[in-house]
């Protein structure tokens, strides 16, 4: 099989498109893969990706339309007649359907469905009764559960009845006779025994998520266990749904791109990059831009107060922004491995005196390199006060910004508070100020100034 | 079912290890889950570790091994009889071995692979055969492929016969009669199919990846395309392996864990946060952080080619740390958002010129908002000329900022270069300097010094 080249495609679609060649567009787009075409899609404005989804064949565009994203879904249904829309929703999954009735306009969403038949309407229902942001809302109420008592050749029939309705038949919950999850059996398991085994002979542990646990959390430990299937439960452990790994990869994508977004100190992009209009762009940067700078006003005030000291010794202004550059890099260094482990759940919150402990000798045996090093260059090229003064605030500032970096992302997982507010160039900042504070004051201190 | 608490199990373990119980230590982890026992090992130490495992029965042994990091995997098998080590070894997973093998000291590796069965030989070396860091050497060679001319119930047969030993029977790769891959086929579809049914009608497009290619960027697709399984192809597009989607997320986390070290510019950790020595940290951080500091000595040079200026007017020291802080910030808020774009493949190395046209016009929307608001502000608190001065040095240090934080991850991925290298803290020092720069330049200008 020929790998493909969505750059050459994009380009044959571009083309076809400006010279309003709908045949050649055809052309190029028909033998495409759904993936593919959604890669293309992705790469074009509004107005193209209409037109080119209009000539997709039936079954083609209903299978593109599943996988794209329902901020580009909803683009689309504003583009297309009623009553094909009406179609195409009937068409989705009750999960992907909730996310898409998120993004559309109310009324929209109301005569949507409403027009669905009753045993869509429900299960849909089902899945909007769950808060935004739970695993409720992104789980799947259309699973093949078997009771723990049944044979394998029972639940080979089940399967066997549901295999084109159900979201997955190859991982399936396993309950007794109250609904209550107790198990998951694989159908690898149930196609291997013999056809009189009892389901609870077959049946492995089950790792169950709560359907009003956050998604993304729920998401993460389906990845973490690499597991095909989590059943979803209610609170009293019934069985209420299950999260394939697709779709919590789903649910990943997105949560990391906000993550690395307010990691980065921007909002999110809701579309991909290259459909986003310069304005979007620049409304995602800039309340963010504003809220550091007003911050970084703080080292304007620490400087003016040590203003006297800089008139008397400007050779303290060239040391800044190696200072303080290096007080921000310190501080991201342990902000990010910090984040990372506990994204990884090797850490928790409440192993928060842990981490500042090992932060602190971090940061120490950090800033004591650094400034050694820092002592002895200085005092060659200036002289042994300045080395002193330069060697000194390294060895304060590196020990203060690692223990701040790295107590940050633990104070926010046990407060809960949004990841943005303690992002890399927060923590700059803050180490920012701190850092001149010190500098200044070891300084006033070694010169006697 | 209960969820259970990992902070407790582990709690319980560590309070009995120190009491020497070990009665009590089995009666806490045997009745875990393997996910579970490897949650609670990660967070011990290498002894506590060897103990604990060792009280496993022999069949969760088996399981924690196979799910526990190579990097601790390698640790066990020093502490374990060679016996054990033996057979442990070879009941993994061709790939899954092969993956301990990079870990495990030259000789050790030699003698485990010299004890192995023949046929669990063969299939290793021929992983080995793939350079690291290939795909090749991370898919699993044990699939089961079924032939294009076959039918439903051929293929249905064969999949009993493989139940054991194959890495999953969900999604099966098709060829033609010279192994060349031609599609794939789900095991839903071939239950649901008449026993007759050809496979050539019943299989699905391929997203074949090749050996050859990077095991980060096959993990990456396969988790893009959601797929359960990715035909791994080798330069002849004859199938050689599959890689499942556990697999892929195996990669990615280590990718991952990586990249984000690499961007916040320290190395990354090659074992669980807690069980790190703090001198590995320390070594992880300290020579990006020694590399930023001398490129950061560009801004000694910068402020002292400029010292006479700032002796003059001493007041422009105090708005360094806050012009350079807003660059960085800019740069990095643009970096971010064109690493995730190009890791979700939104856009790719071709569309340089398309981003940086953006980004330039980001920048530049950024420095006038940000600049005509310092403009106003500093000429009402200090004068017009210093706030013409601050005006201009933000709206150029924004523009150029957010041109060259964007540009950076393109040029990287064009190059193939380290990403390391081009680190948010790198691109802080860079636009640092160049900020400097544009700032003394304006001034000089404005100021007429």
């Amino acid at each position: 099989m020929e790998q493909w080249n969505r750059e050459a495609v994009t380009k044959t679609v571009e083309r076809a498109l400006d010279d309003r060649d709908l045949a050649a567009v055809t052309t190029a787009v028909r033998p495409l893969g759904s993936a593919e075409i959604v890669e293309v899609l992705e790469r074009l404005d509004n107005t193209e990706r209409a037109v080119i989804y209009r000539l997709l064949s039936k079954e083609q565009a209903l299978e593109v339309f599943e996988d794209l994203d329902p901020s580009l879904q909803s683009d689309l249904v504003g583009g297309l007649q009623k009553d094909d829309v009406a179609a195409l929703f009937a068409e989705l999954d009750p999960d992907d359907r909730v996310e898409l009735l998120d993004e559309l306009p109310a009324s929209v969403a109301r005569r949507l469905l409403q027009g669905l038949p009753l045993r869509e309407r429900a299960m849909t229902a089902s899945i909007l009764g769950y808060p935004q942001g739970s695993i409720g809302r992104r789980m799947s109420p259309e699973f093949v559960a078997v009771r723990t008592d049944s044979t394998a050749a029972a639940a080979l029939e089940r399967v066997a009845a549901h295999l084109v309705d159900a979201e997955t038949v190859y991982v399936l919950p396993v309950t007794d006779n109250h609904r209550t999850l107790v198990g998951v059996v694989n159908l690898r398991d149930l196609m291997g025994a013999a056809p009189e085994t009892r389901i609870a002979d077959l049946m492995e542990r089950a790792y169950p998520v709560r359907a009003s646990d956050d998604a993304e959390e729920a998401a993460r430990r389906c990845a973490d266990l690499k597991a095909l299937v989590l059943p979803v439960v209610d609170n009293e452990s019934r069985l209420v749904g299950i999260l394939t790994v697709d779709d919590a990869l789903r649910i990943l994508e997105t949560a990391e791109t906000e993550d690395q977004a307010r990691a980065g100190g921007t909002e999110p992009l809701r579309r991909p990059y290259l459909t986003n209009p310069v304005r979007n762009l620049v409304r995602g940067r800039v309340v963010w831009l504003l809220v550091l700078a007003v911050g970084a006003t703080l080292t304007v005030q620490v400087l003016s107060v040590f203003e006297a000291t800089l008139s008397q010794v400007v050779a303290l202004a060239l040391f800044v922004p190696l200072l303080i550059g290096t007080g921000g890099n310190t501080g991201n260094q342990a902000a990010t491995t910090v984040t990372r482990a506990l994204a990884l759940g090797d850490i928790g919150s409440r192993d928060i005196t842990k981490v500042v402990a090992r932060e602190f000798r971090v940061g120490l045996s950090l800033g004591l390199l650094l400034g050694s090093l820092a002592f002895v260059l200085a005092s060659i090229v200036y002289d042994t006060a300045l080395g002193t003064v330069i060697g000194l605030s390294l060895l304060s500032v590196c020990t203060m910004a690692a223990t701040v970096g790295g107590t940050m992302p633990l104070i926010a997982r046990a407060i809960r508070a949004d990841p943005a507010v303690f992002s890399n160039p927060f923590i700059s900042t803050f180490v920012d100020a701190t850092g001149l504070l010190l500098y200044f004051l070891i300084a006033k201190v070694v010169l006697g100034i």
